[in-house]
């Protein structure tokens, strides 16, 4: 294969994530040859049935021997344990990267876990849906989407520029940021938002005035935007929210604070206050859309019948 | 038309809801003769370049001149005054109803402003997108979704009957509510949800340590999705929480009981707090897609290249 900038891609999760980076990788020809790990049997079964990779392993050490470019595509939460399994079987100048939705945990660990002679440069692509595991995949999953790689200080730059060209090559713009930035930056645009869509969620399952069959007949007024987002996987949530702490409480303070402010104004029927910041907020969309980021019709193209 | 459940249809209002109304009607052939208001000119142009009707009026008055069913599709906060515009025009027996998504307020503003010889039929379609405008709408934008009708006590049956088979031939289902539950449940199923999305979006647009540009960048973590609900018409949504205050606050002090409860839990690092909850949350979005009141497609069906 000419393009090939690894020779053995190794990754480990077969999941959403790690699933559409196999096909990614596969159809735009990056990688010499494929390997798939996943602890589970029945997941790793169904990834050999989709025919993702050319060689599946259920022990991550055997699937990264040899390998060029590790990727770990677990929960964040999984990360440590997946490093230690794994360190001993690493060959030296290996890249061993990951996707976990937070970075300066992840560095820190593998950092801890994984032998000097190892690239460690962490990634994220901010791309996913709500659903998981390997049939969610797809290879398109992360065209025009930004990944972001979060190298630590004196990196090697030649397996940065390798790794920058991958992601590219799976149609992604590659951002480089800090660690601590990341996490700052995501608490903002992905991990508040998944709270707060988990909490409303619960909060309109607890109600005894308004039953659960109303909340499910009028969700089109807008509160199944939100059911979409917490439907997305506990378990990964739950390690996000373990593992950025500091920057999500952060986030969640001034989000509060602002709420309150919103809250008095209701009730001092201050309308004003309030279109002032329904206006305001419509720029920030159309920054979205003409990015890119966003679909431009209306409702994000939900199937309608004209 | 031999169809036609009432002979005049005037609709007030020529922005995404009520040229939605006046295509649905006109499509399902339910009215003899469809007469379009507004009191802007250019928008009122634009419906009739669309065709959406059989006759436009700049005032609400002439409009509702010897109609049967007077619809009106303005902002909460304009139906006393239109209401005050079309009193002196209504025929004995016609139906006066609206689209507002508030309905207590709604209600005693038109039995203060409206004769005694009109049948006041307050209602709320539970449809919609984040679009304004008489282009924006479509007819089958109340295709299996809710609309719900508040009647006042000792409403007359015929014309609640009538105006169901109306809906239904719009293709909504009809549920018939009491106007301050209605508001209690729309509360939680769309006014507080509207709300924490404008809030969020506010907050991210206010930060120092993280630029507007990334917050574009990186919004498809999550953060896009509320950015569609918060790209909203501010006039109407400013109306909504005027005149919704109770039941919003109400629901907003469950909504941030339970979202301290979580910033709780993240502090401590309590994971199966939040795995609890986080795994609680699927069921209510199956129950929305098992209802059909969702896509159910990843991602809402946004548009993927595979
Ligand atoms: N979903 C998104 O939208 C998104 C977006 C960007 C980044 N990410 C990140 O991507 C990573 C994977 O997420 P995902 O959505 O792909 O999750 P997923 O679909 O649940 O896949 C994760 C896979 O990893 C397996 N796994 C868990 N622990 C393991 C271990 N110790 N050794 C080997 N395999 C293990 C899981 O198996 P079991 O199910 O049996 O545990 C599962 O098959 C996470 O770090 C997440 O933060 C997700
Ligand atoms: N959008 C939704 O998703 C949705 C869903 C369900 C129910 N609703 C309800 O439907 C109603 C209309 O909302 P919409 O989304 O259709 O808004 P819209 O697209 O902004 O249309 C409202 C129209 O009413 C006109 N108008 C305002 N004051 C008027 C007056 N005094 N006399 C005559 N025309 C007047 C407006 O003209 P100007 O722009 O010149 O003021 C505008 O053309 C609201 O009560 C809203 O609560 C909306």
């Amino acid at each position: 294969m000419p393009d090939a900038l690894y020779e053995r891609l190794a990754i480990i999760g077969a999941g959403l994530i790690g699933s559409s980076v196999a096909r990614a990788a596969g159809k735009a020809g990056v990688a010499g040859h494929i390997v798939l790990a996943d602890a589970d049997a029945s997941i790793l079964a169904d990834a050999e049935r989709l025919g993702l990779a050319d060689s599946y392993h259920s022990d991550p050490a055997a699937a990264a021997d040899k390998a060029d470019l590790v990727i770990l595509a677990v929960p964040v939460g999984a990360m440590a344990s997946v490093a230690g399994d794994i360190a001993g079987a690493l060959k030296p100048g290996v890249t061993v990267s990951d996707v976990g939705s937070v970075k300066e945990s992840v560095l820190d660990s593998l950092t801890q876990t994984l032998p000097p002679h190892v690239h460690i440069l962490p990634g994220h692509p901010v791309a996913g849906t709500e659903q998981s595991g390997p049939a969610a995949g797809f290879a398109s999953l992360f065209e025009d989407r930004w990944c972001i790689l979060t190298p630590p200080p004196q990196s090697d730059t030649q397996a940065l520029d390798r790794l920058t060209r991958f992601w590219r090559a799976l149609g992604s713009r590659v951002e480089i940021m800090d660690a601590r930035h990341h996490d700052l930056v995501l608490a903002i645009t992905s991990h508040v938002p998944h709270l707060i869509a988990y909490n409303i969620v619960g909060t309109a399952s607890d109600l005894e005035a308004v039953t659960r069959s109303e909340v499910i007949k009028y969700s089109a007024g807008g509160f199944r935007d939100f059911t979409r987002i917490a439907a997305s996987d506990p378990t990964m949530w739950r390690d996000v929210f373990l593992n950025n702490r500091d920057a999500v409480l952060e986030m969640l303070g001034r989000f509060s604070e602002d709420l309150t402010a919103l809250q008095r104004a209701i009730r001092w029927g201050d309308g004003d206050a309030l279109f002032t910041l329904f206006n305001r907020t419509r720029d920030i969309r159309r920054g979205i859309v003409d990015a890119g980021q966003d679909a431009a019709v209306a409702d994000f193209g939900r199937p309608h019948k004209d």
